[in-house]
């Protein structure tokens, strides 16, 4: 192409004949379709990515705000029972400690993702990108959700206890503990649908 | 076309002037040239079909396994204390209750998909119903891992109660009840790692 020669084909032949064998003309004419067809995604695609970058920094904020409020929770009551003990703190309860792993790893991996889907802004054609944010996410979607189910049975029965199993009701006593974990567990799952809504977009933007 | 004209093109003009404006023979040769691609990843597209297909015969058996072992869990103790009824079943604690809901939803989500799946094999390029597998998969993962994870933490609490909270480990009493709920948890968790792995496999898929 730079010597500048000039490939004649025929169109109607071309149509009809040749079905692997791809001459130098048919190649170049597709190069420049397909760059035509593909500047008139990238607009669109830009416009997910910037959206995709936006809604991860909600998720990072969703997500640390519920690591550092179930990570911080602490209540000392002023009295004791026969049954309670003095103070309640989030690792009492193995769920809990789970629910601020699972919501800390989920944090720091949004952190880390930033710079992917800054990747796939300034490069909309970078499918790998795209790729690797979709599965990792997919993994954190449900590392997240398995946090915050489990912190939420707990904060249920917290609340509510369960007279089958003879467990009591501790949140008539810790009451501010338990709004607060009530918060924590809010919090997680804003970022699991924000999470969901990444992973979809990712989909919807890899089709393209 | 059909009337056997035949269009001259020069290649070397086409690469440097036109970039908007193709031509008809350049819209032929593009047509037959990703005619050619798209056969290539065809073959391979179908095979990634065909796996999805096997992957989600085996995830409704877990789902659809976890649903009937927890749906029918049920054990009356011969003896009775102070503390304990006669009988535990699994709607006794609502956490099983969401599990089963959760698991049933999952399975009759999964039996739906296989239509749409039986399209990925049968019109491998069908991104349509890849998109929307992906969509319903990220959605019904969620559900499944939260009905898991919850059920989790109340039978780690079964099996080794808290003694903070003052709740007492029923597993001592309920061993049968216990390894089935168990059982049930193990078979849900399986069916989400099978989830998660079709969730990646259409990304991959859709990618190409």
């Amino acid at each position: 192409m730079k010597n500048g020669e000039s490939t004649t084909i025929n169109a109607a032949e071309t149509s009809s004949g040749s079905k692997g064998n791809v001459p130098v003309g048919e190649a170049s004419a597709y190069a420049a379709t397909k760059a035509a067809e593909e500047r008139a995604t990238a607009g669109w695609k830009r416009g997910v990515a910037i959206f995709d970058f936006v809604l991860r920094l909600c998720a990072i904020a969703a997500a640390l705000g519920a690591t550092i409020a179930m990570g911080t929770t602490d209540q000392t009551l002023p009295f004791f029972t026969q049954f309670f003990q003095f103070q309640a703190s989030y690792d009492d309860l193995p769920a809990f400690s789970f629910f601020v792993i699972a919501n800390a790893i989920a944090s720091g991996y949004l952190v880390l993702s930033l710079p992917f889907s800054i990747v796939c802004i300034v490069r909309p054609h970078a499918n790998g990108a795209r790729l690797l944010l979709i599965i990792f996410d997919t993994v954190i979607v449900t590392l997240t959700t398995a946090g915050a189910a489990s912190a939420a049975a707990i904060v249920y029965l917290a609340h509510n206890g369960n007279s089958s199993a003879n467990w009591v009701a501790i949140c008539q006593q810790f009451t501010d503990f338990c709004q607060r974990v009530s918060g924590a567990v809010v919090g997680s799952f804003i970022a699991i649908v924000i999470l969901m809504f990444l992973v979809v977009m990712s989909g919807i933007a890899l089709r393209k």
